[in-house]
């Protein structure tokens, strides 16, 4: 079983309108409300592609039980630890030009909550856990460290360890050394300075606590840095459409392959043509199959030499 | 008692940003999440007046639990009929400069859910109810002579009516006779025309259907157009604020004045401070009561001559 961790979750609402004018009064033709967070996404795309996956974290108040009843009707297994508070919301205007979103701040989450997550998380993973998923933020209130605790406790459990996230949360986690991070370029040029020499480069990735470095690029596909060895795999056709949403796909496909042992460069080219697939479709957390399957055929990761 | 229907409520959500820009991403500082609908406003206002008030109406899904704990947290007594769907929402942008609002779509109510309504509004008006406060837009789903259905109940129990509507909902509503109507300007020339001579206009007035017609005229104060007479009242200082909101204060102090047989000027009067306290206030559904006090001193009411 692959678990998907997501502390901060969000609801989040897409409002179609025709204009976007500021300081006018818009009715909005039609609402899309959605379970939001990386770590749910990712739950939603392993769901999609049919592999057992279960989506923890934390919930607050009637925005955390609106999120929890549309998991349960999406048919994503749920087991949330509950806490009094009020899970955020995004709000996305989609004016047929852009997107113009607001994102609520995170909810404080009270004294004895993040206790009680670890506690629940603690069982969770003894139960036949192989592949723990860490994303997105943390809320106010649980410890920056929060990542190195569930890390250290997944391990303990035997289970490998995905850290997805950023800044503060991220830098703590590493010093409990998961198998996987996955920053994109911006992420990963601010752990590692893309201006320093190449012994130096390979040198701090070592030093970082992860075991493997996927960098996802974009339109410029994905690099795994690894022990073994590293590998760079393209997307075989540029796909327009959202890329919101694809990172959190290429998770999905990395937990996968962790938990099947699948080796580097098969699981890079799973994971390049699950994040093309999610590309494809309009919402985050939601693969296109039939371009997952058409992509899968001839994607391939090739060697990277170390300049 | 005076009961409140509100068959159209939404959750109102104020986020403040710095500066709104269309197409970018904006972390909302400030969340303010308050029970929203015109009939709802009236209940909360005439709670703040410390008068006996219910608030009833439809309520759907998670945004509708929420709705009601909002209401019995404010303290407002509430007994809605809940039916299989979401309430609505709004959102509005405060970014300091001004206001940018977004109004979701009512829900389609299901079938079956309006007639759940008129039997438990049938049981609820019998139980001691002296005035009925009809407010707002109906969602689709209701029909368009539910205030007519309503307006009638009520009678049979004995009660009064206030109808606050605008379009088709208060034009079949007309039919039933309820006792006020409260359009605004702009409601009310839409009803007779500003620009008809004298006779014709008071024959118009009579042939609408209320017995009186109270016109709400912004910083222009309130008209009342009754078979007793007419008069206006303005209120005594313009006050700077939030006009949002102050219409419903001042169907708030008419209901208020209906229940205790208050003579048309006092009754003017005291809808005009209510009003105009409700402007001094941030958000729609509050008043200042200090202002309020300081006001309701000195406001009167000039008899109308009917040129």
């Amino acid at each position: 079983m692959i678990v998907t961790v997501t502390l901060n979750p969000a609801l989040d609402l897409t409002y179609a309108v025709d204009a976007l004018v500021p300081h006018e009064t818009h009715r909005v033709s039609a609402v899309e409300a959605r379970p939001g967070g990386k770590g749910l996404n990712v739950a939603s795309v392993l769901h999609a592609l049919g592999e057992p996956v279960l989506a923890t974290g934390l919930l607050g108040g009637a925005t955390g039980a609106q999120l929890a009843g549309m998991l349960t009707a999406s048919g994503v297994s749920a087991d949330f630890v509950r806490f009094d508070g009020e899970t955020r919301r995004t709000v996305t205007i989609a004016d047929g030009a852009d997107a113009t979103g607001f994102w609520e701040p995170g909810p404080t989450v009270p004294p004895g909550a993040w206790e009680a997550f670890v506690a629940h998380f603690r069982t969770l993973v003894r139960d036949e856990t192989t592949v723990v998923v860490l994303s997105g933020s943390l809320s106010p209130g649980v410890p920056p460290d929060a990542y190195a605790t569930l890390t250290a406790l997944a391990f303990e459990a035997g289970a490998r360890v995905i850290l997805d996230s950023s800044g503060e949360a991220l830098r703590h986690g590493l010093a409990a050394g998961p198998d996987v991070i996955k920053p994109n370029r911006d992420e990963f040029a601010a752990l590692v300075p893309p201006d320093i020499g190449c012994p130096e480069r390979i040198a701090r990735v070592r030093a970082l606590g992860a075991k493997a470095v996927i960098v996802s690029r974009g339109a410029g596909g994905l690099l795994v840095l690894t022990p073994d060895g590293d590998w760079e795999a393209m997307a075989p056709r540029i796909l327009s459409g959202n890329p919101t949403g694809a990172g959190d796909a290429c998770v999905a496909a990395v937990a996968r392959g962790l938990r099947d042992g699948t080796p580097w460069p098969d699981l890079l080219a799973d994971a390049v043509s699950v994040a093309a697939a999610a590309v494809a479709t309009r919402t985050a957390g939601t693969v296109d199959l039939d371009t997952y399957r058409r992509l899968r055929v001839v994607a391939t990761a090739a060697p990277l030499e170390r300049r």
